[in-house]
């Protein structure tokens, strides 16, 4: 706690948990105190714990959610990158099953001049992660200490790592409390958590890509929105630009998912090809990040810009670069057999001629998971080389024997469990879905 | 966890918590599941204290509460005392200011051949506690083993014990979390608290005096009626009669507060003298103790025996009787001096004339804590001498200059606190109030 907000002296935790769990709002005195004195150690779990369920019960208010995002953001160590003269701008998603944006978005977003200090995490659950991804290219090194990212952000404009020690360490300790206690699930929980990490890398704007749909964490549409506009007017209140945008997960990202598969998808994106919906959100994510990041006037502007990036080869050479400084083998851009390769490839075809209906998208996110491609504990390891390529979208026409999707294995008995996941997760009807869903269901923010 | 009801091989405290959180129903298994886990040592304490919150916010049905209690009382042993002939019935409180009840109840019902086997608890806070009460008595021992109790018992029909370790050790463990976790205010966790501990000591039937107004944890009458209705419910489904009544603590109950000076007030009751409110309670509670004891066939034939036990001196030369098994000095019943005095006293006089038309009676509550009689904080040490003695109930007439008080006091600067806490704790109006509040205001139970 710095000397400007001494804590009261007659601080007391149970005085805290007493006042949520009757729904009173909390001062920001109150909030910092119980942030400063857990990640100190000064009060034990079982208070914090109490008090994390009735916030989850009780909610917050704005005021209450933006002082504890800056309680915990505060807790460590934030990154001052004023000396790079470009604007940074970083980009958060929310997180589902083929996600890779971060990989085409760093280099591409770097290549038009504004600078990407991306922290990123590790996949849990039935969703990847970026890190994961990016140790699928042989010697990336994303435990690199703050010093180097700061000075291969000068180099090339982009720079992705993992969480070190310094960064929001309340998060670090409130979250591993959260994920045995049952309080994980709470959009002001959520809300605190990823604003203190992202705006604790000293960013000047961000753009937040929070998923909804089947794979997504949060389900509904309008679940989605009130954790995005929470997010917004939390950014807002601590005078970053922030802008979300909501987007579909209700069927897996383009059409590969596993580590070392989704950077093939990603270079072939940052090459002009790659599939259709994976680049149509890049470069409507570029077009945000270039607004905000002052590289364009209009989002329409930011994505003609970026699209321009991509075919003149340059967000390539900016991946291949990044690759390089830190620590990657750079070749594997014009030689992907240089990434990791499953054993075995297998068909699952279709058992009938008809549409594409739907995909239960956590389904195949766990499917990807039993493959060895994902963990289901914190430290279970995770195989680079497996997972699956989908052949069809929703609405896409099939007919009985085509292929649905191939997966990448290493282990038959995992293979035949995800195998069976797969069937179950795709309904083929006689006739196509009445409406396509959008890639981009809604905009949050003023920005 | 007994054998007949084995924990589910996948049994996770995660789980349980998730479910109460999202105000689900949960199954008998699963709450034996974690109080016998939490119990033995193999759930952590944040676990627990995130439940406990999640059961404050979402309740629990009946079936739930029920099940809590019965898990909590066969945490440990319950004691079976079908080798006495008599029926056992005991009476609990929820706590006031000046509640010395059990003081009378358990010699005089043992003097109409029911059994009373009551096992008690200290004061805190504001509330005075039958244990401190018993102990004013010189060489009183309120910590007996079971084969003491079991023996009195036998001997004189009543016994009047502190908690064993070996009665419902999880309610001991989960008591001291709720206490530090602010989860104490849960009428379902009150309820399963009481009961467990109650039906521990092997009774047939229970009358529970639920206390409402300024001077008890349930100020309003509806919260009063609701834990007693769950309590009346709990023990019925567990096989025992249960009678609440749910009786007026917006006043201290008698006169006198503080330990010896409350078994003063009880002697003379026992006596047939007494505060006539005091008196009349005891009456009441008798009555159905000695209905639901088997002693008469209704309340008020209950209540006449009461009185005939007094006027014939048999419920005292009870009480004598078992002051003396318990080590205690028996001729305090004759000569009250024995008892501990305080080196002061001092009045408290009315600054004006008019009525009494209200007391804060928590604060008188507080005041005798001030002057040494209770307990702030568990480890406290008790003062027996020292206590308040009330000249005035609420709607009596008041003359200026007329003592409304006595303090009982050691220490002046303790005194000085506890007159200006008594003085504006009573207020003085120019008429007396429209309506007396009742002795009793609902009987809740259909025994």
């Amino acid at each position: 706690m710095s000397p400007s907000n001494p804590a009261p002296p007659t601080f007391r935790a149970i005085d805290v948990i007493r006042k949520k769990r009757d729904a009173a709002e909390l001062s920001r005195a109150e909030i910092e105190g119980l942030v400063n004195a857990y990640t100190k150690g000064e009060i034990p779990d079982y208070q914090v714990s109490a008090w994390l369920m009735a916030v989850v019960l009780r909610g917050m208010t704005r005021a209450e959610t933006a002082a504890l995002t800056d309680a915990m953001l505060r807790s460590g160590e934030v990154l001052d990158l004023s000396s790079l003269p470009a604007r940074k701008v970083d980009k958060h998603s929310t997180g589902g099953v083929g996600d890779k944006t971060s990989l085409v978005l760093a280099p591409l977003v770097a290549a038009a001049g504004v600078a990407v200090p991306m922290i990123s995490g590790r996949g849990l659950g039935h969703t990847g992660g970026t890190l994961d991804k990016l140790e699928a290219i042989p010697g990336f090194n994303v435990n690199l200490p703050v010093t180097d990212f700061r000075r291969i952000l000068e180099t090339c404009g982009c720079c992705m790592i993992g969480q070190t020690a310094e960064i929001a360490p309340a998060d670090r300790k409130l979250y591993a409390l959260r994920d045995v206690t049952g309080t994980v699930e709470s959009p002001y929980l959520i809300c605190a958590s990823i604003m203190s990490k992202k705006l604790a890398e000293g960013v000047d704007a961000l753009v937040l890509d929070v998923k909804t749909g089947s794979g997504a964490f949060m389900k509904s549409q309008k679940d989605a929105a009130f954790l995005a506009e929470l997010m917004v007017e939390t950014g807002e209140r601590m005078g970053k630009r922030v802008v979300a945008l909501i987007t579909d997960m209700d069927q897996p990202l383009g059409d590969m998912i596993g580590n070392a598969l989704e950077v093939v998808e990603c270079i072939e994106v940052l090459r002009g090809g790659g599939a259709g919906d994976l680049r149509d959100l890049c470069l409507e994510l570029a077009g945000w990040m270039l607004k905000l990041g002052g590289a364009a006037e209009t989002v329409s502007e930011g994505k003609q810009r970026s699209a321009q990036l991509i075919s003149s080869g340059a967000a390539l050479e900016k991946f291949r670069q990044m690759i390089e400084l830190q620590g990657g083998d750079p070749r594997v851009i014009d030689d992907m057999k240089r990434l990791p390769q499953a054993q075995h490839t297998a068909s699952i075809v279709s058992a009938k001629s008809g549409y594409l209906a739907s995909v239960q998208c956590e389904q195949v996110g766990v499917a990807c998971v039993i493959l060895g491609g994902g963990r289901e504990r914190k430290e279970d390891s995770v195989d680079p080389s497996v997972g699956i390529v989908l052949h069809k979208k929703v609405g896409d026409r099939v007919a009985a024997g085509e292929p649905l999707a191939t997966i990448h294995y290493n282990a038959e008995a995992r293979a035949a469990r995800a195998r069976q996941l797969i069937e179950e997760s795709c309904r083929i009807a006689d006739a196509p879905p009445a409406e396509r869903r959008p890639l981009v269901h809604q905009v949050i923010g003023k920005s």
